[in-house]
């Protein structure tokens, strides 16, 4: 399949979805990705299953605070040198593009970098989501390194970080991150087509497609959030789905710290019951609590949509008084597992309960 | 000359009191590079001259906080893997080393790297004295280029920086540092053997060894500081100096922050006269006034002595109620140039006012 034009705004529909309130305003990427796709051409979408198992494939993303790429954009040449740079110092040439997660701008700029040097895009990722750190991705927990790990920012200024651990990876790319103006574009955990197999969440890039598509086409039948729930229960991860709350925007503290947007949003619901609802993230939705109550947590997705058009609300695009419709899904089994749940469970975002699955809650 | 284990004690001495305050407690230097010397055998001293012009030279030095060395130990790995990949990345094999500063444990490390690897130490550094900042050198003064620069914690991770300018450089190194714990080791400005000559400011680790004998042969005469002072006049940069203030220490604000260890010093005069001197430093002292005038301010050196022993004192070991004596001396005439003084005058540390010769001053 090929990554046309004309899929782009149902992907950044879709993938803002998936993003979770996280992974920055899908539109930036889609004209990033447009304007590469118009210049060179549209890249090849391969399955999993597609790829040699010697393929060098290479994620990218950029790194930072979703609010910051409101007013900072991201320049392409960034990305390019990132990939160059990991292909020098890895010796291997880039066979394939993969997104580290599928949300908002970090879903879609794949596509540009893969459509600028003539490579395929996997229908993957390191998630089947977005989160705010670097080692929270499949790649890590189940064996790919990290490094070396490429930083650029927008003067081409570029840092390899080589780091004994993702954790520690993380730590030292945010310092870096936050020094290049918390924007930047990164290439890391470069991988084997057979380790990509092994580690990735599979299908996600076509589910996003399918998702935005989905509330599209719900929008012309008159509900596009009943039309999204319909498509998302024939899906294989993201079949448990539900409607958490209807409410108002009454609270919204939001600021960027140690790196990130972090903050909390407080809706009261729509119906008059005095139910109220709080959400916390970390560039992403972490946790959705009703009257103290956990309804949805990581690594399950809550998401935030407008209640009439169905439309994803980033986290930076909250604001006081939007009418939303919060909606709780299931990740992906590969990360629910022990060792994955080790890397970006609740404890891992100093929430101190255990995963409770989405299909469990009352 | 041979850098052998009975210098070490002079040399550290000498050092510390041209590190102005800073570069770390040369104790713990001078066991870095006393094991390396009994391991490996001492390094040659070698001038600018003996140098060939296509030897590659690399400086090595630690970045941090001075008040983190006091618990934070040097690892001598670090240093090495530094200038392996240094090497690596320039393809070039390292021929001599060079210190950036001739300042605390920053002077005396290069003994235990050169030891290691049995090359020469070049008697030569890149400002003299000591100074907070990566590009406050004289190699970036005079056009060399920073990058890449290796960072290295006590984990042997690391990070490599390529940036556009030395500024740059820093500003990323000293987030990568204060995320590595402040204390790291580093190696950049990778050089041949004609850009050492034309950038360095040569002799000064034989300038450190004088001073420092001097100090020792003046306790025996029964005035280390004359004995200092009329060494200092007999060199070729040192030869301005004069003690400013002769006090107790009355106030001491000192904190790590932004990554350096800063603060204020306020010392009463012990003739009764009621004047005050204050000095402001940041690792290194950087000015020093008395009752509200400037007495002496980089680049030219500011350094605080024990009254009764001329032992130099660090800004890390200041200490309220100490005895002390504050010297000022010149500062070699390539740090004082127009284009030096853009890079480490006295506005580059927020001071409002021009560089006032010490030899000028009242």
């Amino acid at each position: 399949m090929k990554l046309t034009l004309d899929i782009l705004e149902d992907f950044a529909r879709g993938a803002a979805f998936l993003g979770t309130g996280g992974g920055g305003d899908p539109y930036i990427g889609r004209l990033a990705a447009q304007y590469a796709i118009e210049e060179h051409g549209p890249p090849d979408l391969i399955s999993l299953d597609e790829l040699d198992d010697d393929t060098a494939v290479f994620p990218v993303a950029y790194i930072g605070a979703p609010t910051i790429f409101i007013e900072k954009l991201i320049c392409g040449d960034d990305m390019d040198l990132a990939v160059t740079k990991l292909e020098e110092l890895t010796g291997r040439k880039a066979g394939a593009i993969i997104s580290a997660e599928i949300g908002g701008v970090n879903s879609i700029v794949p596509l540009a970098v893969a459509a600028r040097r003539g490579l395929p895009v996997v229908d993957a990722d390191g998630m089947g989501r977005a989160f705010p750190e670097v080692q929270m991705v499949t790649f890590n927990v189940y064996g790919v390194d990290a490094s070396p790990a490429i930083i650029v920012n927008e003067h081409l200024e570029h840092v390899v970080v080589y780091a004994n651990d993702a954790k520690s990876t993380e730590n030292k790319l945010r310092a870096i991150a936050t020094e290049m103006g918390l924007g930047a574009g990164l290439s890391c955990y470069p991988m084997t087509g057979r380790q990509a197999k092994d580690t990735a969440v599979g299908g996600t890039l076509s589910l996003a497609i399918g998702a935005g598509k989905a509330i599209a086409e719900g929008r012309r039948q008159g509900d596009p959030i009943e039309g999204l729930l319909t498509y998302l229960r024939s899906t294989p991860y993201y079949n448990h789905c539900k409607v958490l709350f209807d409410g108002k925007i009454v609270d919204l503290l939001r600021e960027v710290k140690g790196g990130w947007t972090v903050g909390t949003c407080v809706l009261d619901a729509l119906d008059g019951s005095g139910s109220r609802m709080e959400i916390i993230f970390q560039n992403e939705n972490l946790i959705a609590k009703v009257d103290g109550v956990t309804k949805a947590i990581v690594p399950d997705l809550v998401c935030v949509v407008d209640r009439e058009s169905g439309e994803p609300v980033t986290t930076e695009t909250l604001r006081y008084g939007q009418r939303v419709k919060v909606i709780g899904v299931s990740c992906a089994p590969i990360m629910r597992t022990p060792e994955a749940l080790e890397v970006f469970g609740p404890r891992k975002f100093g929430f101190d309960e255990d995963f409770l699955p989405i299909e469990d809650g009352d």
